[in-house]
């Protein structure tokens, strides 16, 4: 069966748009935010609250799940949305990213990557194909292309290379699906037929190499495009500035998808320079670290001097943590450390970044996205430091 | 203010018994199952969530609220119903119990205990006036007297040392009770006007001192009385025994509470011999450890056997986690170390006894408990060994 893709264009603003995605699941509107779940669920909450939070799509982990409970057991299961209890649509990413960053013994050629897993030490192979073919088993309704993570600062040398393998598994990751979609590997399940699969761009901070790169991945022809290998170390500005001059170079009839981007600011940002999805661990990995996102910029929970604070964390945000707990309770949970902290803190940053995306699809609708932005980054303090 | 305690008999059946329990934040359906928010909140579940199970009552343990963040700290809050965002009862225990498991270098005399803190070694002292000063400032709705926890076994000699020395903590803890309430200690915030406050029946499993610690609870008065000092070791009949011996002198027009017990059908055999309340921490540390009640007796969710399993947890359960998840996926969760395995399990684990204690109530008003019980037991099968 052919994917169950579609993208219509809502209204623009700028080079803001917001549009409805069609996917196997359902519909997504975006710009959209896709919380994290990488291994299957988002951490601390349970897939009734994301679904109250009003998630429309997550993300989960080839590599995580590849290794444990493993595809081949999720396709038994009749596919990762059976698996999770989630009805509406998944995107899985390629597995290649957690290779780089934690597999350990890794190593690469032509072919693919040879890599032992941080669970047991045992060697796995992951290659274009297999790729294809472990993300159809999951069944998800976005399948991305195995690419090439290069670290940052590259050489030039390590742009180029990158850039030519990503092209060249592009094409063998593509050949692998449309003939998965035409059923000419019936051995390999494919849980949710409609699938759609996305190419993916790197190309570093070069731009030669990213139009290189941006040409090729539209040859070979995917459903939507990603842009990879940003938010990886480089300067904010210099990211900022290899999104609106990637962004603009892909279809406006397709999503285009930032991929582990960012903070709120960042989202933001990058709306404004035409990006449409979004997926980062920013929100629920801060989250229990204590750290929490309001319209002021990032607060610290533990901070002492919350310990008497009787007023919520953003006093006009309406998520259900806010609606009920102080700051200083807040504060107790989580010194205390007890683990509805990392859930509640969780249900605030996760609210807010989908409630963020919200207004922000609010403000393209009727023309005021500039204003938006404005007054958004005016109020928004963004620390000095990475966050932690 | 006087205590707004009220208990009326809705029905009985044998000696079982179905009430309504009127406290200060509002009534409570009895026989009723108190889930242990030791640290003012319930592990792994959010306040929201209790409330969707249909909680009526919460147990905070005193001990630890004392320790941190303090009871100070909590009465300027306005007391533990607003430190928590929980408006429902509240029943805190007296801090004795932790003191004679979780605290080091104790020192027990007439006076009191001197102990050190778990979390920081620092000195505390517990006497009979100070465990109902801390409580008032929590601002439960139940606060206990404090009582001895002698151990099991235990000498004669002991049993008739700790039920004397209990009688006499009963007295100065109802005096120093009534002293708050009729205002004469104003520099002790009373968090809760109308707080009630329960004695404490010890005696071990001697039906003598039994008798004996009965007779002196009574004399003094409390709005209602508790079976302490069960649920250390002893034979589940001897327990029963005992239940049933000590229940019977308690006075039929107050609520009966079991402290810290226990498994399912402990909590059915208890309700058979008169029992009203109860508390344990069974269904939520058990969650934690993978240990899932059903009417079959408990399973334990780790077990290989469940790997590819895609019934819920029990077919005929109405719990939010039966409703969405299989077996395999929280049998994933919990090898997997997500922290969401904890919560879904607690969500099942406090459905299942608060529903049971429905069962319990509905088949007591329509006089079939006898019925009702026999059923349980048939099905329900114990583990030989006390649950992990």
């Amino acid at each position: 069966m052919p994917t169950r893709f579609g993208f219509d264009l809502v209204a623009a603003d700028g080079a803001a748009r917001c549009g409805r995605l069609r996917l196997a699941h359902g519909d997504v509107d975006t710009p959209a935010f896709m919380p994290v779940g990488t291994r299957g669920a988002v951490r601390a909450v349970t897939v009734d609250e994301i679904e109250s939070l009003g998630a429309e799509i997550v993300l989960a982990n080839t590599y995580h799940l590849h290794l444990r409970p493993g595809d081949d057991l999720i396709a038994r299961r009749g596919g990762l949305h059976a698996f999770m209890g989630w009805t509406r649509p998944i995107l899985t990413d390629s597995g290649g990213y957690q290779i780089f960053s934690l597999a350990t013994r890794r190593t690469l050629d032509e072919h693919g990557v040879v890599f032992r897993s941080h669970l047991d030490g045992a060697e796995h192979q992951l290659t274009p194909e297999s790729a294809v073919d472990i993300q159809a088993r999951l069944g998800s309704d976005v399948a991305m292309m195995l690419d090439e993570c290069p670290s940052w600062p590259a050489e030039p040398e390590e742009t180029e290379a990158v850039v030519l393998r990503t092209l060249r598994w592009a094409r063998r990751g593509r050949d692998r699906f449309l003939a998965l979609e035409t059923g000419s590997h019936a051995d390999v399940a494919r849980s949710t037929p409609g699938q759609a699969q996305f190419g993916i761009v790197q190309g570093g901070t070069d731009k030669g190499w990213r139009d290189r790169s941006v040409a090729g991945t539209l040859a070979v022809g995917f459903e939507a495009y990603a842009i990879g290998g940003l938010s990886v170390g480089e300067p904010v500005d210099t990211m900022y500035d290899i999104v609106a001059h990637t962004a603009d170079q892909l279809p406006a009839d397709r999503p285009r998808y930032l991929m582990g981007t960012g903070a709120p600011d960042d989202l933001l940002e990058s709306v404004a320079r035409g990006i449409d999805l979004f997926d980062c661990v920013l929100p629920t990995r801060n989250a229990r670290n204590g750290q929490l996102f309001t319209r002021s910029g990032p607060m610290s929970i533990k901070n002492a001097q919350y310990a008497e604070d009787d007023r919520p964390i953003d006093p006009a945000c309406r998520c259900p943590t806010c609606a009920r707990h102080s700051r200083a309770y807040l504060r107790y949970l989580f010194v205390a450390g007890e683990m509805n902290a990392a859930t509640l803190n969780t249900l605030h940053n996760l609210y807010f970044y989908l409630d963020t995306m919200r207004e922000i699809r609010e403000a393209i609708k009727f023309g005021t996205f500039e204003k938006f932005r404005k007054a958004f980054l005016e109020t928004y303090s963004r620390p000095a430091h990475p966050l932690a």
